[in-house]
């Protein structure tokens, strides 16, 4: 798996195809999807024509999806993969990730696709329907999605220690890989640490921290890393882009990285990250802007948004 | 049970018995034990005089105990918690807590008891030795003690929201505990309102924070909660302590304390507690200390002193 991949999530539908197929122009071959971001009939239509224009094969690609939250029955669990199947236009996915720690109530696909995290849609006050499956439920239905051949690896997101271990306690296949919200405002050292010593490879997500995060209203105008003195200062020296510098610090540090972008000299911006190297120094720097400032926690969106406590983190 | 009961957790096992009767006529009826204390025989003596005494009946004490690490295997529970059984000098316990989510490997009885955080005590570097053993299979043998009369309820300590809801997922016997580090620098208040919606009670260890750690050289003397202005103002206020301000935060905002003490006049005024009530503004200006501050945290300390990384909080 390239450690450079193109997130989907936020990439508007009417250009997914198109940047899917500029993405793969610019060289990636790695990409992250989810049934969530709705948009993997498009992402599936780029890849479909790239494919059938001979710009690349299938098994030149890594394609990443995640399993959404409504899905997380046993029973549920390969109708959802086949759904996300047939809208990437793939026989197989490289990689499948539980989307999050956290069970919600099943919606059929002709009720809504994808479903989101609130259970009535026509609800003046729109609330998230919890329900009560064990997370090694939802594995073991991923696990015999590997041997029926439809995945090649599966892994988690949004897991801590604890809860990574437990899992990994309890199952016949074992997570490949993690993928959380890394950036220098959340370092998380000591779970990549623990992922490394137990052999689970770690995807950050949201690489550039408060960027994902300022059109949701999600992060202050203030808590822009990229515009931190040291990253800028980084940034100077090396003739690259405050940006890459920061990116640079998260494949460094031996990390997968999904940035997302729609423009094509961004595409290209975010992989050319090969041609420098940040001293020790300048990474213990960059890890000293750890705020532990995570943007993306369910604990705090899912109340505000959907009216339901959820913590997953605390 | 009493909402201030007292931790045994480092009384000397000289003391152990007489700080027992003492707490006991203080008024004292609910005790927080462990096999891990290593103080449970001498706990035992304890109420066995004061209920040979005419004092007491075990009926109006509640006893709490602690599953230790090593015994996570379904065949060790039983045993494990017979010895403690037999240590207390008591039939049941209230209350039986999993002490921690984390499984070390199997130390017999007759080879070190209680057996502590490493594996061999001989070994001039000593190391932790982890299990592969899944909560669900500790908690399943916690729940055949309950049916076997041995445990009133079952519980669980330092967990966390998404462990907790994933065994509560996956329980026969709901966890009615939660006991977990809880002070003024580390109010946790999304995991407590997680408990309290979930119905699940929660304990507060260390309840004056650094105080139990300045001895174990785990906090460093500028870290004292009851030295904080704002503590000592409200103090000031309501002529108490400082320790009983924070100790009525912590009983105020619905959870229960063991703080420990082995002087009498401790033990009295880490129960006068009922006599005056924060207002909202004082809760709110304690509440504000924290510092997100885990003094009690095996993801340091197991690789301090036993050279091995145990994240379970990250």
């Amino acid at each position: 798996m390239d450690s450079v991949g193109l997130g989907l999530w936020k990439i508007d539908n009417d250009l997914t195809a198109g940047v899917v197929q500029t993405a793969i122009d610019c060289g990636y071959r790695h990409f992250d999807s989810a049934c969530d971001y709705g948009n993997e009939r498009e992402a599936g239509d780029g890849f479909s024509a790239a494919i059938a224009g001979g710009k690349v094969k299938r098994e030149d690609l890594w394609i990443t999806s995640k399993l959404w939250n409504t899905y997380h029955r046993a029973e549920h669990v390969r109708p959802a993969l086949e759904r996300t199947l047939a809208d990437l236009q793939t026989d197989y996915l490289d990689l499948y990730l539980m989307h999050f720690p956290i069970a919600q109530s099943y919606v059929p696909f002709d009720t809504r696709y994808p479903p989101g995290w609130f259970d009535d849609p026509d609800a003046t006050s729109p609330a998230m329907k919890p329900e009560h499956v064990p997370l090694i439920e939802t594995w073991q239905a991923m696990e015999e999605s590997v041997s029926a051949g439809l995945v090649r690896e599966i892994g988690v997101c949004n897991f801590g220690t604890s809860l990574l271990r437990d899992l990994s306690n309890q199952a016949s296949v074992q997570p490949a890989m993690l993928q959380v919200e890394l950036h220098p405002y959340l370092v998380q050292e000591k779970l990549v640490r623990y992922c490394r010593e137990s052999q689970i490879a770690v995807t950050g997500f949201s690489p550039l921290g408060a960027q994902s995060y300022f059109q949701l209203n999600m992060a202050q105008a203030d808590e822009a890393v990229i515009e931190q003195a040291i990253v800028k200062d980084i940034a100077a020296n090396y003739s690259k882009t405050p940006a890459q510098v920061v990116l640079r610090w998260g494949v460094q540090r031996g990390t997968a990285i999904v940035p997302k972008t729609t423009s094509e000299s961004r595409l290209k911006e975010n992989t050319a990250l090969f041609d420098f190297e940040l001293t020790a120094e300048e990474m213990a720097s960059i890890n000293g802007l750890d705020r532990h400032r995570r943007f993306n926690d369910p604990g705090e969106f899912c109340e505000e948004a959907f009216n339901t406590f959820f913590p997953i983190y605390d």
